[in-house]
């Protein structure tokens, strides 16, 4: 049996990145969600690489780990990847201009599979008969573990441990002439979700999953081409939103101008809901609707739905704060600061020594007692995931004098995992997936406790609710209702997408 | 004639440093005020140094650039000290083992006067013939300058440039036995606005300035006694606050308990008002007051003072936010967040090109259009210090569509520099040094501009008003009204503060 | 047209190692031949990587610019590849538990196809259907390129640009169901000079070319077999020198011993002679020769060949000691040390400013003036490569007093390039190719100057001469005599060799 | 009591140190004597920090852990100081340019009194009420630790803990007005054997110890003085040797020229034999003498004096080489190469599992076997510290099949501490202090042992034996005969010069 990642490299500049990230030990951080990434592209602009250094910036809450660029001069093709932030590393002129050229893409990650090392960084590139290629992309394959495997036995030699190399070989091995070609040969090929970037010595490609369950939107600026995961990469550039590309749609750039091919038969979309709750940055219009007016729409509806009296609505920051703020508008309730968030903690601080551990949550936020002392509480928070942080902050508000606490989740109970590209505990670490709403209110030690309901996140999205026979969301983690089927989990896949995620 | 300044030290760890603090590019630091130091020491308690770690973590907003750690462990003292982050540098286990014992003194530092090096970062310490001493403070000294010349002509040799070493060599070079004799002899000596933690092989030392302008309080954890800064520093660590250091007190702590010892004239205390607009984290504790209450009230003084009819009020994140809250609930204008704040700029973005440079305060802060496009704003921030940056948001807000903009300034305008210890630019850069209230709101590009006014934030603070005769603060930056003599500037002190000032 | 290196990767860890590496500054070092490589594996020892990172510190003259280590445990294989030297990288405790297991393979390299960056560093790793595969190898395939070019157009995708990958690639795609099969199968495609050593999940495996270009020989410790470049490999952990690996030669090491194959039709070995003149460690035995043996007997050659009355006989360090031994003993003429070597030069030293410059070789080397002032000396070298810094040495020579200087070099004028793994200059820069002895006389300011002929070269080596017909050696960079054809210079291959060079 | 090192630092450059330090691990370097530095001014020089930093690179062999050049360009001091080579950290033109002006002095350094971090690096500086001045020496006072604990108690405070910084501090107490007086004051009060290079704003200083113990000499460079350790440093950047600096003499160069004081009672100089027998360069001129053929004279008396039938002679490289080359000559036995020396091994490699820690001295050198199977062997080396790198040596030759091992020593048994500036273990570590002649033969394992007498080396300097009544030389290690009174070790002191030594 083939053993898909039967070696361990541990590269110069993954030694100090080992370090810094101990998920055990710092807690707040393992109980979120991560969103995989975030692409960007932009075609025959001259400030090319320092663009996408902007918007790779500006994209850097869908992944903190690692970023790259590839840039192309007309002539060859120049890369920066690496460990860290964008505004570390993409930050000084010098290494702009290691990134020549008037094309470039990039991507900013958080390692889902693929292990946190330089050689998964995206993009990645290829060498084609064609000529070069740089790719990269949001999301997850469903079959990549499949088609991994098929490629494998046939002579293939991955490098990488990222989808977006499936995808090379595919293209380098399609039997096809023409380079768009080759890739729509290869979009045949895979499930799953994602938004994709790519650029050859030519175009700007882009291609979104057929049910467009991970973002991709077309800008411009100064009359040139960008696609991006988010509306705010194009603000930070003073560029102009065209619109999303569509679910299914490929987007080829050039010279000419935009070409849009839909090579796949039409379905309608369905974009990851989470995407609206959780990932998306709340300047950030999605599909038309401003993300802040979303949330604070589903605190409003929250309200509604499980009101209760109260003194104060206390927002756990920052996730929870448009929510909160729609709260306290629809139920009259003031808004308060209730918890400070230290921003200074990034992912480093790990607690050092065991006595001082349980001091855990204090590392991030902190109480502000005034506020708290003698109320009572309705806190707000965007999902719970494993309630561990939940829980400590309710016993922080608790320790500050709280007379009760009301906990207000803007997202439905988080239930299923997930397999488009969104960073989540194992299912037994869900704490919706274990516990009825009363044995989570026991263990969180909260007074009430309610979740927003599917159709109340439906509505504040502007529908009148789910449409059961055809959701206009993809909801799995929260229904169980998956939008493809999962390939890679038939047979002895379940064990092996396991395998690679622990793989470093 | 004795030059104060003329090495330059360029050691390894520095360079690393220089690279990422480019001022002049990265505009959005250069328009803050910066606190100098936040001071920590833990008598007797066996996670000493972990506990000081968390305690200078807490502090991080009070200075960024550099944090160091001294131990005593009963027989000797360690040193751990580096440029940047605490969470970055003092979070590992390794490094807490190297700094072994029951007692330890730490301090974070923003550097005003002393360059940016390591020999610069405090505690200090020094061999005395009673035995080491480690100390840092918080805080400037007045005569710190006109101290140090008169040393040198006596044969002292300084390593650092920071006004600790003064100290300690007033301490060294006492004349009289007892340590607390000899450290009372060098306060004696001493002139400006401190709070020092100091700590022997025997003791733990604390005192605060005769006016009590910088801050300094007591905490207890297990029966062990801290001295700290502000009172996050004991929340984070769950210590109980015992009490403020008064104005011109002295304590020293050893195994039989606390030493209270007050060796000048009594004076009315006069902290810095700062303290409370700008610098404390909104959940401390200062003087028995509620910074995020008294940021709330400052806010709501304001709508009173400076109402306006408008659609929404708008904190610029995240100084402004609790005056923000406070000027929304009082005036009943709803609260919203128009401008979303990137988290993951850290000090380190540099406009990689020309080309992208105007784009500026959106690293940091993006409009939130569906906020802001066709409503009148009320835009609440903490200050306005050189203006560069309220400017750039005040356009980012326009380009965002707003009809019109208001601006609410929670303190008054700054006019005047400051010796105690806050680092400010020239006067000749403070906007309202140079304008009116009227041009400011021209050049700002605002339809109308107010600042609280000096009796509306004593009324915040509790008072009934400003005591012209007996000030109950600091507050020269705003009126001129300085607390002492500042016997640097006179003779060639100015230009010689500057030139302390240049050094690196 | 396809263009091989289209990319250009500049990842973290390499910017340093360009600082480092500035050849033009560094005259000294550009003015030297290079090998490539040297590898080491062992099979079943529970020390194996430890015992690889001797082998290659002791094969650190080889190459010192990277090096690598893959290590298998019985479960999954274990990489750690590093700019810098063995020394420097691969001697902390904790580097080596992270190679666990009994079987491990490396490399030590000096780049010369495939830029000198992380990914390049060998041994390379591939996920085959059979399992995985690690792999490294000195020397340089002289169809390397076009093989990569067929490849390409069949679907592949290169990561890396050295040789290797294109033997993992072969290896890949073989449609053979025995791995040794699949090896040999691919082996059977490629020309040039090269000693591979590979590990499978089951095997350790060695190939050395059909003539036996570059060395390979089997050693044991313990009872376990080890496969390296030089004997000296095996001395450095004790252990014994079994055999050669043959011209053409296939060995593969599992659990029952050694299994040799030689799939190809015999030939007469015709190994490079630079390994005995130049690349070896003296201590080394090469084909049953002790190399310093060989040297000195070139000396003695050479003394009797172009004899001449002298005071002194000076080596120029290191590389030409051994043969100033030879030629002293055979001349009677006294050695002395009159020129110092500064082993501190590491690779580092760039002469910092434009006006001190001049002073050059200095930094290496010095002129010892006592013994040298007034005498005729007798100057003894390995080699003249560009002749820059023989020149400097002989004007340092003058400099120093010396009343005549005799310039004796122990090989021939190197005239031709080398197409199997030796780092030579371009044709234009190897003064013997542009110049006659006379010319190089003048040029180099000696009073006389001889080379050992091609036939004292061969005598030195126990022939009685060069076989013309059939030569014993590969010695083309004298002669022109080219072993095999070079088949990626037909057509258009010169010109993509360099461009292949010149990539970064 | 005072403790004089009552604090660790462990500086962030230090932690790197420490991992490629250790001594006990890497035990051929622990076996060997340490110089403590080595030193070098230039006045009045356009490229004087460029000189510098080639001047230290000449002396790396004084002293290889840190170095640092402080320069003054008329105005103001720069100081670069680095852990680590000359080559690696003052190579590049950026640190040059970090140096400008056209004075500068520059120190590498071992370290013995004072820890490895670089507050302790050299060279220090001090603001004097007359101006800066920077200094650094090589050396040791022998009354250091007196004089610390003197200007303690007199309230001075220490940053480093080099004896730099005594002088310091005395320069800066004295109450004399010109600086020459004041600088003369302060030698009036140490004792020891030191070479002294100073800088102020208006002079460059040197200073020789009364008996010239340690060297110093002045050279000329297109008409500008320098001063430094040894003639290598003016060879290298092409600068003339002018002179030795007489033992007790103190020279001021400026504008003028040089000014020349004996403020001393005139003594008969008394430099430390070391010097020519171990430390200088081989091509260095000391007193007047080539060390080279001095050495070769000490190999010539030792055939002489302990001769014996062989049939080869074989150096320990690198020290024992000169005088192996004239124990060969003088007895007519081949001279051979048979122990190969590894340069790539710097100081780091350090064994990496214990399993392999056997191997140890193989790390450094290797035996070239051909040489020395079934050979009788005369082994040569420059002294015997430890013994245990010899002992190791002597088992190669042995395992390598030596017939017969006489092992001959170039200075006569090292017995005694050293208080002048030499890293020398413990007595109770060194081989001579605890065995007699016959006991050492036995230890090492080896045929025949002599050291060179007394008077065998004397007289290989061109005296004609030891004056016992007034020793020409320094050479305490050898008869246990002090030139100074140790005043340090009177009273407590023999303890704490060691608790000072193992400081960090």
């Amino acid at each position: 049996m083939t053993r898909p990642m039967d070696i361990r490299h541990h590269e110069a500049d993954l030694e100090h990145a080992y370090q810094e990230v101990d998920r055990e030990a710092f807690d707040a951080e393992a109980d979120r969600l991560h969103e995989e990434c975030g692409v960007f592209g932009v075609f025959a602009h001259p400030d090319a690489a320092a663009l996408t250094a902007l918007g790779l910036h500006a994209l850097q809450h869908r992944g903190q780990e690692a970023a790259g660029i590839v840039s192309f001069d007309g002539q060859r093709f120049h890369s920066e990847r690496r460990i860290g932030l964008v505004g570390d590393n993409f930050s000084r002129r010098e290494v702009i201009e290691r990134l020549p050229g008037d094309n470039a893409i990039g991507h900013t990650r958080y390692s889902t599979t693929g292990g946190n090392i330089l050689r998964n960084v995206q993009p990645l590139f290829a060498e084609l008969e064609t000529g070069g290629f740089a790719a990269c992309h949001n999301g997850n394959l469903t079959n990549g573990l499949t088609l991994r495997r098929r490629l494998i036995a046939d002579g293939a030699i991955y490098q990488a441990t990222s989808d977006t190399e499936v995808i090379l070989h595919l293209v380098a091995r399609s039997r096809r002439n023409r380079f768009s070609d080759r890739f729509i040969d290869a979009l045949s090929q895979i499930e799953g979700g994602y938004a994709f970037v790519g650029m050859t010595n030519k175009k700007l490609i882009g291609a979104r999953d057929p049910l467009g369950i991970r973002p991709l939107v077309i800008g411009e600026l100064d009359g040139k081409y960008i696609l991006t995961s988010e509306t705010v990469a194009l603000d930070i550039i003073g560029a102009r939103f065209v619109r999303e590309v569509a679910n299914g749609e490929v987007v080829i750039i050039d010279e000419k101008g935009i070409e849009s091919i839909k090579p796949f038969p039409p379905r309608q979309k369905r974009p990851c809901i989470f995407e609206y709750v959780y990932f998306a940055r709340p300047d950030s219009i999605v599909d038309g609707k401003n993300v802040y007016g979303l949330r604070k729409q589903i605190g409003s509806n929250l309200a509604a739905e499980a009101g209760v009296e109260a003194d104060v609505v206390v927002p756990v920051p920052d996730s929870g704060v448009p929510a909160a703020i729609g709260y306290a508008q629809a139920s009259g309730i003031p808004y308060e600061l209730g918890i400070i968030r230290n921003h200074y903690v990034g992912r480093t601080f790990i607690q050092p020594t065991q006595s001082v551990r349980e001091l855990g949550v204090r590392m991030k936020h902190s109480a502000n007692k005034a506020v708290i002392e003698g109320k009572r509480l309705i806190l707000v928070d965007d999902s719970i995931v494993r309630g561990t942080t939940s829980r400590k902050i309710v016993k922080m508000m608790r320790d500050a004098g709280a007379r009760e606490v009301h906990f207000r989740i803007a997202s439905p109970p988080i239930k299923f995992p997930d397999y488009y590209g969104i960073d989540m505990p194992d299912q037994d670490k869900l704490l919706a997936a274990k516990m009825s709403i009363e044995e989570m209110k026991d263990y969180l030690g909260v007074d009430s406790l309610a979740f927003i309901s599917v159709d109340g996140l439906y509505r504040a999205l502007g529908e009148t609710g789910r449409n059961a026979a055809l959701p206009q969301y993809t909801d799995h983690y929260f229904t169980g209702d998956y939008p493809t089927t999962i390939t890679d989990l038939i047979g002895e896949g379940a064990k092996q997408l396991s395998l690679l995620a622990e793989a470093s």
